[in-house]
């Protein structure tokens, strides 16, 4: 039987699922996708995400594959998964035909997070479940600095959730960009590979840097140590983004 | 009776509410300000606010007044009503004591709108609700040359509700600009004041504009025409914000 692997760019709202991942009580957005593409090929298939999202994690460039015994045209898969999504906040934005060694989870050489904090007096209300609300002012200048000491290529078990399934906790982080825009604090993070939870300890370690309670250098005692203890508490999924995956 | 004048201004997200204003079946934004200020200060009081909005439409900035007969510190206002409005999509952003002379309404010198479209492929997935969205691409340059037309000091009529209850359809629309980032396209318009419905007519028209289906001088014949019917329906109320007032 031929078999043709089609690639997909996802968007989602992380708030309202169980995450990425197939859940047997709760709704995921693997479960959605893989229904939509039943609905319209009459073919149950798996698909196969660069990487999975916790509940309420949002994806503007989720990339995912599956195969399909029928050939399709592009914007025919694109067009048909879409129509199916419809009640959900999940859209496909763009469809490939690839070949069958492109595999979205192995084939991928980055991937890239954003982590969005809206440090400001009021209360977020037009983009509540999209950012972490911080109300005291963050000091970005030690932010940066405490950054910095994580960059590279080091053993991230002080930042690995106990859940975690990676063999090793060596990683390397490519990429750890802060920046704010008006009452935005945004965290642009890169590595060819992450630890469960790896962003959402890092940026909640990183907030009580700029709160003044940890000085810039505890982010290097805290990495150093290897202890999940040492580092701070995770950060809420709702500021957290996955954006782009490289191949 | 002494009596305290306080000056809000007022984020919140249009949907799940019927509008600023109340009504006897559904939510009202004022409706839910006036119960949180009851709540935290046992007084009954009417909320004056700048303008009313629709069903929908968003604000960032909104402004309103109201009297209590009891002295409070400006950060005592925010507090109180922004622990009594938690359950909502709606947050005291700033909050300021202010003479009795003060009137959210008739002292206002402007008011700013933006009205945001998302101008891509694939339908909106994190920001439904939030902005409109238009599949086909829209001509900026278009859109630009036939805004022009309509800044300056006209006769709105074709751009007016039906139900619009102003004393005269001639208004001074002081800004329209149009701008393109990435997908976003918006719309910025101030005036001292605007019909019901204005902005909404005016972006509904400019976006058969953009689509190519009208030629930019089209809004000039719409304009001259002061006919509801010359010009194009109203665009969706959930790409609207309302930002600002000045005083």
């Amino acid at each position: 039987m031929p078999s043709y692997r089609f690639k997909i760019t996802i968007e989602y709202s992380g708030s309202g699922f169980a995450g990425w991942q197939r859940q047997t009580s709760q709704i995921s957005i693997q479960q959605v996708i893989e229904e939509a593409i039943y609905q319209f090929s009459g073919e149950k298939v798996a698909v196969f995400a660069s990487g999975r999202t916790d509940a309420g994690v949002h994806a503007l460039g989720q990339i995912a594959h599956f195969d399909l015994s029928k050939q399709y045209q592009h914007y025919q898969i694109l067009e048909s998964i879409n129509h199916f999504l419809k009640p959900h906040l999940i859209g496909i934005v763009a469809c490939q035909i690839v070949t069958a060694d492109f595999h979205a989870r192995f084939s991928a050489l980055a991937r890239h997070y954003m982590y969005v904090i809206a440090n400001r007096p009021s209360r977020v209300v037009l983009d509540f479940g999209r950012v972490w609300w911080i109300k005291r002012p963050l000091n970005l200048a030690a932010m940066q600095e405490g950054a910095a000491y994580l960059v590279g290529n080091h053993n991230f078990s002080s930042f690995r959730a106990s859940a975690c399934q990676a063999k090793s906790p060596i990683k390397t982080l490519s990429k750890l960009v802060i920046t704010r825009e008006n009452d935005r604090v945004n965290f642009c993070l890169a590595a060819p590979s992450f630890l469960h939870h790896m962003v959402r300890n890092i940026v909640g370690s990183l907030v009580l840097v700029g709160l003044n309670k940890w000085p810039p250098e505890h982010i290097k005692i805290a990495l150093n140590s290897q202890k999940r203890a040492a580092a701070a508490t995770t950060a809420p999924a709702c500021g957290l983004y996955f954006m782009q995956v490289d191949y």
